[in-house]
């Protein structure tokens, strides 16, 4: 038996035309595109590259994008003004703060400062605490609607689009990061799941895998996972991406998994290219509310 | 073999003990006690007595309460605006808003509201989010110090005051509400536990049960988890508070549990008062910070 490969790139594609669809008919009624700003402090590698990829995505669709670049030795005060001013300016629907920032940045008072409405990348405590506390589908929410990191939402866009029963299933995350494991984690008990978070300190880290219907690995370490972790028809997401000499892999050790898994994410073409789409989708729903009011 | 009783009772006793000498310190420094507001909307007869309870427990210990009574047609403005008197009145350090409020009261825009240092009862959203988010321990948090539900730092508060070993171990809590079930898997989470969240859908519970070396159990539904669900040598904490032919019993069957278990909270006398001086406890963390600022 050979899993069913879960094609993000070809998933990604599909959602954004629905994207291209939604910006069209923003800009029509509004005068102006959804638009992001993304905020760097410094000049960190891979910051500089994902905010090129994150201008390239967005001006194809149709959206507009701002980078706002402080320098290196830029203070709290500096970050914290700039944010403000995102925060109320109307031209700008979401605001994304590039990570790492400098040391001397503290990260959380800044994310603390970024207004929920316009937290694209789902960083903000408060939105972080209204996914935490959010209802399970279906019940009457009782938390406001939020927004969630785009790289976890993904992953579930990708299990429900693939039709993989989510409700009363046992779904095993491993890796507990603030930006992928946890919401991860939050969002398929949101959706009834039974949800087991592993980490580095997890006893028995395969047999705890192998009880999973729906096996999410987002621990950065090439091709952890084997293919004896997993049970025979499970659904695998994998968050990884790793590269081994020059080459990317994920958390899974794909050749194995592929053997025994139900379905699959490759890497790359499976979480990857849904990352960004969902981010866009971000956008766009922080937009539609924003001129709502 | 029988299980070691964990006893709340004693626990809180020995507890109340620090809160009054640090209550006492507190006074003599500042002048006035560290105080708790309670804030209701109309007479929901469990939230009378519990903040008639929560009066004598505060008074006992030398702290400060006042009670806040707005009536039942009270408008959303009114209860807003009597918490934001609350958030700036340097002589109330904790704001507890006793739920349920009565329907025409938007509970989560109040709980927003809220100041996030005065939230002793940990319903903030930002609370909620920077527990979600909170590193594991012994790694820099990166967040902001922060609030938490008394109710599951309680029961916290016996598994180390007991010496049983969180790290690395499974825990299985069962429930998913926001003031039990969720707060504790973060925070037995943050103790580098394996945890898995169960809830009404989840398939094979008595299976998932038998996995957890700390079983939790905040469902609210009498005697419901059964000796044969409980691994033998298991930690086992009860948060149910159920009444059977009047009589108070947990969420656990404790006469068949006590036979299997390593150790198990009773009910009454387990949980139920280390959320007592937990709150307590909060209502100092809270006025400790606040007058240093």
């Amino acid at each position: 038996m050979t899993a069913k490969i879960l094609d993000g790139r070809a998933l990604a594609k599909e959602i954004e035309k629905e994207v291209i669809a939604d910006t069209e008919a923003f800009r029509e009624t509004q005068g102006f595109p959804p638009t992001i700003a993304v905020v760097r402090v410094g000049e960190d590698p891979a910051s500089v590259s994902y905010a090129r990829m994150i201008k390239r995505n967005f001006e194809r669709v149709g959206m507009g994008f701002n980078l706002h670049v402080l320098p290196e030795w830029a203070s709290q005060e500096e970050v914290i003004d700039l944010i403000t001013w995102l925060n109320v300016d109307d031209a700008v629907h979401g605001i994304m703060i590039q990570e790492p920032m400098p040391r001397s940045i503290d990260a959380a008072a800044v994310r603390l400062v970024l207004s929920p409405e316009k937290d694209v990348d789902g960083v903000s405590p408060i939105n972080a605490g209204r996914l935490a506390l959010a209802a399970p589908m279906g019940r009457p929410s009782g938390v406001q609607d939020y927004l969630v990191p785009a790289t976890p939402l993904g992953g579930l866009e990708i299990l429900k689009r693939s039709g993989i029963q989510i409700e009363g299933k046992h779904a095993v995350v491993v890796g507990r990061s603030n930006i992928v494991g946890k919401p991860m984690a939050f969002l398929l008990m949101q959706h009834q799941a039974t949800v087991t978070i592993c980490h580095s300190r997890t006893e028995n880290l395969p047999a705890v895998c192998r009880e999973a219907d729906i096996l999410c690995a987002a621990v950065g370490r090439a091709r952890m996972i084997k293919g004896d972790w997993i049970k025979p028809g499970a659904a695998v997401i994998d968050f990884g991406v790793n590269f081994v000499d020059g080459k990317m892999c994920g958390d899974v050790d794909f050749d194995e998994a592929v053997k025994v898994a139900g379905a699959i994410t490759p890497v790359p073409g499976g979480t990857g290219p849904m990352t960004n789409v969902m981010l866009m989708k971000n956008v766009l729903k922080a937009a539609h509310r924003q001129v709502k009011q």
